[in-house]
C-alpha cells in the first residue's frame, strides 16, 4: 500500500484538495475535466494510486455530510437569539466547501442531551458529521464518533481526540487589548464575558488577559460582567459592569459583536459617549458591525472559512480514516473602526 | 376511505400540526407523549382513521426533506453577497420546522440550470423539497417535482402548479410607499428595485406604483435605477438614480435593506442627510436595519417563519399526496425608525 500521505503531494502539485484527488481517484463527481486532468498528471508524475480503502470508501459514500450545530434560541425574538448570526455563515461555508465536492449538507439543531436523538439520527444518514460546539454532551459526540467520521468545530465536544477546527480566539482577544492599551493608552480596560461554558468566550478572556499582563497591568480572576451572547444580554452585562464600579471603565472589550451592540445602547442610555467616555469593542464582525454609528472596532473570525474548512477536513478524514489526526487553527485579526477613538472607517 | 381533510379538524382540535397529526397516527417519532395523547384523543372524538396510504408514506420515508437555494454570490465578500441575509433566515426557519417533526434538512445552493446536477441528487434523498425563487429553472423544478412533492418558495418557479409559500410583498411596498406620501407628505418618491428575473422585486415595485397611484402620482413604467440586492449594488443604483435626475428625490423606496444600506452610504457621500434631504426605507427588516444611524424604515417580511411554513406545507404534502394545493401567503408589516423623517425608535 503506498503512503497515505501522498495524496498530500498530489494536491498540492495538481492545486486542488486532498478531498477532489480522493473523489477523482475514486471515479465520483463534482469536479472540471480540467481538474481531472491536472490531478491524473499530478498522480501519475509522483507514481501514486491510492489505496483500495481509500477508493472504496469514496465510491460507496452517500454523498450527504452532517453539520450539527447548537440550538440555543428561545424563539422569543429573530432579531436576538444567541451566535445564530455566527452559525449562518458557519452552515454556508459547509454548503459550499460540501457542493464543490459534489455533496449536500444535512443540518440539524440540538443541544445537550435533548439534541441526542436528532443527532444520532442524522449520524445514520451522512457519511460524516461536523458538531459544533456546544451543540452535544462529550458522551453523545463520542458514541457518533465511533459510528461515522466526526469533526469538532470551534472547540466542542471531543475536541482532544477527534480532528477539530477553530479560529485563533486567544490572538485576536489578545491583539485587540493590546491595540486598546498600546495603540490608544487606555489602562482601565475590562472584559465582558460569554457564556461560562463557551470554549471561545473562554479563549478570548484568556487572550484579553495575556495583553493586560504584558502590559503590566493586574489581571482579573473573571470578567467584569458575563451575558449569553446575545444583544439583550451584552446590555445586561454592561449595565452591571457601570453599577459594581464607582465610576466607568474607560474601555470595554466584550466577548461578541451581539453582546457589544447591547453594550452600546445600555451606554447610551446611561450618557456615556462613545469613544469618547467609553471606548467599545467586539469579536466576530457581524455584517451589522460596519453599521454601527460609531463602527465597531472588532476581530474578525472566518466564520464561513470555518464551516468550509471543517467540512474538508471530514472529507479527507472519510477518504483516509486513518491519517493522523488534524487540527487546524484559522487566523483572526482585528478590524479598526472607531468605536476604539480611531479615526478610520466607519 | 375516510375524508381527508378531517385532519385538519384533528390538528385544530389537538393543537398540533397536521405533519404532526400524521406522523402520531403513523407510528413515526419527534412528538412527545403529551402530544401523542391528545392527537389520539382528538382523532378519538372526530372518529378519524387515516388512509392506508398516508400511513404507509409516514412510515416509510428517510425523514429528510432538501431546501434548494439560490447560490448567487461570487464569494468576493462574505459581508456582500446576493440576499443570503435572507436565505440564511430561511434556512434556520425550515431546520426549526423539520427538527420539530423529526426530521433534518438537506441543504444544497444551486443557480439555474448549472444547478441541476446538484438538486436532482438532492431529490434522490429526500422525501420532499423546498426550492427557493431563481435556484432552479422551470423545467428542472417540473422533473423534480415528478420525483418528490415540491414547495416553491418566495415566488420561484413551479408557483402556478406547486404548493407555494410566500410573503405579501405587494402590500409590504405599498404600505411603505403610503407612508411616505400620505404621513409624511412627500411627493417626489422613487423606487430603486432589485434584480429583473426576482419574482420578489418586481411584486414590490408593483405595490409602490398602487400606492403611487391611489394618492393621485404619476407612475413610472420602470424603478429609477436597479440593482441586484446587494450592498455595493444599491450604492450603485443610489448614485444612477442621482446622477440622471436635476435634482435628488425627497424620498427613496429601495427593494431589499442590503441596497437600502448602500443607498445611505451613497447619499452621506454625496452630502444628502437621511432623513432631512432624502428619505429611505428598506425591505426585509434585516438585524442591520436596526443598527444603522438613523436606524432603517423597512418592511419586515418574517424571513424565517417563510422557511417554517414552507417545510410544514412540504410534510402535509408528502403525508397527503392528493390534497389540494395550497398558496400560502405570509403578511408583512412596516417597522418605522427615524430614516423616513419618523422620530420613532432607532
Amino acid at each position: 500500500m503506498p503512503d497515505r500521505s501522498t495524496i498530500y503531494e498530489v494536491a498540492r502539485l495538481s492545486g486542488v484538495s486532498t478531498a477532489t484527488v480522493s473523489r477523482v481517484m475514486g471515479g465520483g463527481t463534482g469536479f472540471s475535466a480540467a481538474t481531472k486532468e491536472r490531478v491524473l498528471a499530478a498522480a501519475s508524475e509522483l507514481g501514486w494510486v491510492p489505496s483500495g480503502s481509500a477508493r472504496g470508501l469514496a465510491s460507496k459514500r452517500s454523498g450527504i455530510v452532517g453539520l450539527v450545530f447548537p440550538h440555543l434560541s428561545t424563539g422569543e425574538s429573530e432579531y436576538d437569539q444567541e451566535s445564530p448570526l455566527f452559525v449562518d455563515q458557519v452552515i454556508r461555508g459547509a454548503e459550499r466547501a460540501a457542493s464543490a465536492a459534489g455533496d449536500a449538507v444535512l443540518i440539524a439543531g440540538a443541544h445537550g442531551a435533548t439534541g441526542r436523538d436528532l443527532a444520532l439520527s442524522v449520524a445514520s444518514k451522512v457519511d460524516g458529521m461536523v458538531i459544533m460546539a456546544r451543540s452535544l454532551v462529550e458522551r453523545d459526540v463520542a458514541e457518533i464518533g465511533r459510528r461515522v467520521p466526526v469533526v469538532s468545530l470551534a472547540g466542542g465536544a471531543g475536541r482532544h481526540t477527534l480532528d477539530v477546527v477553530g479560529a485563533d480566539n486567544h490572538t485576536g482577544a489578545r491583539e485587540i487589548t493590546a491595540h486598546l492599551l498600546d495603540h490608544h493608552g487606555y489602562r482601565d480596560v475590562v472584559f465582558i464575558g460569554g457564556p461560562r461554558r463557551s470554549p471561545d468566550a473562554m479563549a478570548r478572556f484568556a487572550g484579553h488577559c495575556e495583553a493586560l499582563a504584558a502590559s503590566g497591568l493586574p489581571v482579573p480572576d473573571a470578567p467584569a460582567a458575563s451575558g449569553d451572547f446575545t444583544e439583550a444580554g451584552g446590555a445586561e452585562a454592561m449595565q452591571e459592569a457601570l453599577s459594581t464600579s464607582t465610576r466607568a471603565p474607560r474601555a470595554v472589550v466584550v466577548a461578541n459583536d451581539q453582546m457589544a451592540f447591547g453594550a452600546l445602547t445600555t451606554l447610551r442610555a446611561n450618557k456615556f459617549r462613545v469613544p469618547t467616555d467609553v471606548a467599545v469593542v467586539g469579536f466576530d464582525d457581524l455584517a451589522a458591525a460596519r453599521h454601527t454609528r460609531p463602527g465597531l472596532t472588532t476581530v474578525r473570525q472566518p466564520m464561513r472559512d470555518l464551516g468550509e474548512q471543517a467540512v474538508q477536513v471530514l472529507l479527507d478524514r472519510i477518504a483516509f480514516p486513518s491519517a493522523e489526526r488534524r487540527q487546524v487553527v484559522l487566523p483572526t485579526h482585528a478590524v479598526i473602526r472607531r468605536s476604539c477613538g480611531c479615526t478610520g472607517r466607519g
